[in-house]
């Protein structure tokens, strides 16, 4: 048989409609589990390969949408997808999802992977050690919206969904003063991180409004893991002038510091006080429950969804949009005194 | 211009060679950025489609797989992702992932959007409220591999890959009858489920071969969430006979037990022992930590991918495997008396 078997063909062999034989194809429900079976088994026979891409192209599109993360085991993250899925499911979208671990390479594959199943737009994190912007621009040559949530990089023509990470940073800190920390360190991400940078630029503002100064030994940079913090504890122990509070970019290393202070016999809250960053359930679950700030993660999926679909809806406009989205302290028992 | 535009016709335009055009469609890095840009540029304003179907139909493959799966965010499931890539990135191959929220009408669409995107395989964990096979028998009659992981329905000519959830059940329960428990209750998922199943069959065998007997006042069917924890010691606080350890077929439920157990003053695990099932994170985290069964999702995932490996290896040959892993119980303070 040619490679070139059309669904005409298999009609014919079938005595037939096209579109029946496309139903079938499509297991669209409205069709007998009989004919489908019919269908399918005189398609395999005839070599026929379904070019679905012939469809999108000719609607236009494929009714799927990409959207790419760093990691999809993180609670922010995966209830970012969630809220985007709530958004496209009852419109009938499919959605698609890609991790990059943090990785470039990773990124760009995932893209090239998305481009290549005809996804109609990319709703995307970016990864850590990004630093090249040709797979973006590719993105929107082909004219494929593209949005970026919580992790950007400044692009024209490319909305963003973020939210206000100064604001974040400083609420939490001013928090802390208001429980009566005086010396409140700060463990951080990587600064060249966007959004680490403005979480410890309002830690900083914070310290300032309030008269209380930033110590460089009380800031530390590290990965955003439980391993860490236990480091970031046994290095301000060492200290003469030891914090005692820490307003932590990361959940994942304000547990590693409580758990190391814990062996060092602090006491939390009376002696120390500690305050996360994104509000994992796990901060919720411990007995000692960890403060921590929420960042909307549905929220901020329902808006990048929107946004996306504002896109589509008229694609001779182009829209570049800029949503922040507010956070909110969750004020837990490793931070009050009261 | 017509749409039929091809890489030839840019080249020509263009005064380059047609492979260098599409080296630079997809984005090789061979090709220089200037090159790059002027291609694409060339190609938006001839409004070329680049069909990479043609190019997966020409070559047979995609170098993309699908994962899908009930939620993204369980860690079981997000480690296995972990492990399939682990095997699969080094080889070339994408992976895609997509979760079906345990909804069988989103897994038949996660499906559809999967072969859509022309994917090489598809590793899956089957929905809970799955009862239809005709979405897997689109897939095979579509020549594409079909891999089950965790949840599997029995197809003939798919190759699984599971725990052996009965040695999971068994070896928890006979863990907590030699703590000294002697009225071990079973908080169970739902059993129309095989793993549920099995978890529950290896309680009850443990329960036999120890002379204990099955209390059905102790074995409680409900949903995987804290909530449902703590309603199942409601009902067994207001019991004569009240349980004094229980054997968690998940780690949500067990927090559940255990955080309704505190508040009814039960000392754990003097007076009462928990054993939950798939080694969440969070049952690490806890300040008392809590027991529970690792299925060793990285290695599923690893196993997994290997399966579906030799599958693409040779089309011409149907292989069936029944790949069957050991649990692994973690002994933490919730179930530990000596």
């Amino acid at each position: 048989m040619s490679e070139k078997t059309t669904i005409y063909d298999i009609a014919k062999a079938l005595n037939i409609t096209a579109a029946t034989v496309s139903r079938a194809l499509n297991n669209n429900p409205k069709i007998s589990q009989a004919t489908k079976k019919l269908v399918l088994e005189t398609a395999a026979k005839m070599n026929y390969k379904q070019n679905k891409l012939a469809l999108a192209l000719k609607s236009g599109r494929s009714n799927t949408v990409g959207v790419i993360v760093p990691y999809i085991d993180r609670n922010f993250f995966s209830s970012i997808i969630r809220g985007i899925e709530e958004e496209l499911y009852p419109l009938g979208y499919h959605v698609i999802i890609c991790q990059t671990h943090e990785e470039e390479g990773t990124e760009i594959d995932n893209i090239n992977a998305l481009l290549n199943a005809q996804v109609d737009g990319i709703l995307m994190s970016v990864s850590k050690h990004t630093t090249q912007l040709d797979h973006f621009d590719h993105v929107l040559k082909k004219g494929v919206p593209l949005v970026f949530f919580d992790r950007k990089k400044d692009i024209k023509g490319v909305s963003t969904v973020t939210i206000d990470d100064f604001e974040g940073g400083y609420t939490a800190t001013k928090h802390l003063i208001e429980q009566g920390c005086k010396r409140i360190a700060h463990l951080s991400g990587d600064r060249s991180l966007e959004i680490y940078k403005h979480r410890y630029e309002g830690y900083k503002k914070a310290l300032e409004d309030f008269g209380l100064k930033v110590n460089k030994d009380h800031v530390v940079q590290c990965k955003n893991d439980i391993a860490a913090g236990h480091k970031a504890i046994d290095k301000f122990m060492k200290l003469d002038h030891r914090p005692d509070a820490i307003f932590s970019s990361s959940d994942f290393l304000a547990l590693g510091a409580i758990q190391q202070l814990k062996k060092n016999g602090i006491k939390i809250p009376e002696e120390f006080c500690v305050v996360g960053f994104s509000n994992e359930p796990f901060t919720k679950f411990m007995e000692l429950s960890i403060s921590s700030v929420d960042q909307s993660p549905v929220l901020m999926g329902n808006t990048a969804a929107k946004v996306f679909l504002e896109q589509v809806k008229d694609s001779n406009v182009k829209i570049e949009k800029k949503v922040v989205l507010s956070p909110k302290l969750k004020i837990r028992k490793s931070s009050s005194r009261s």
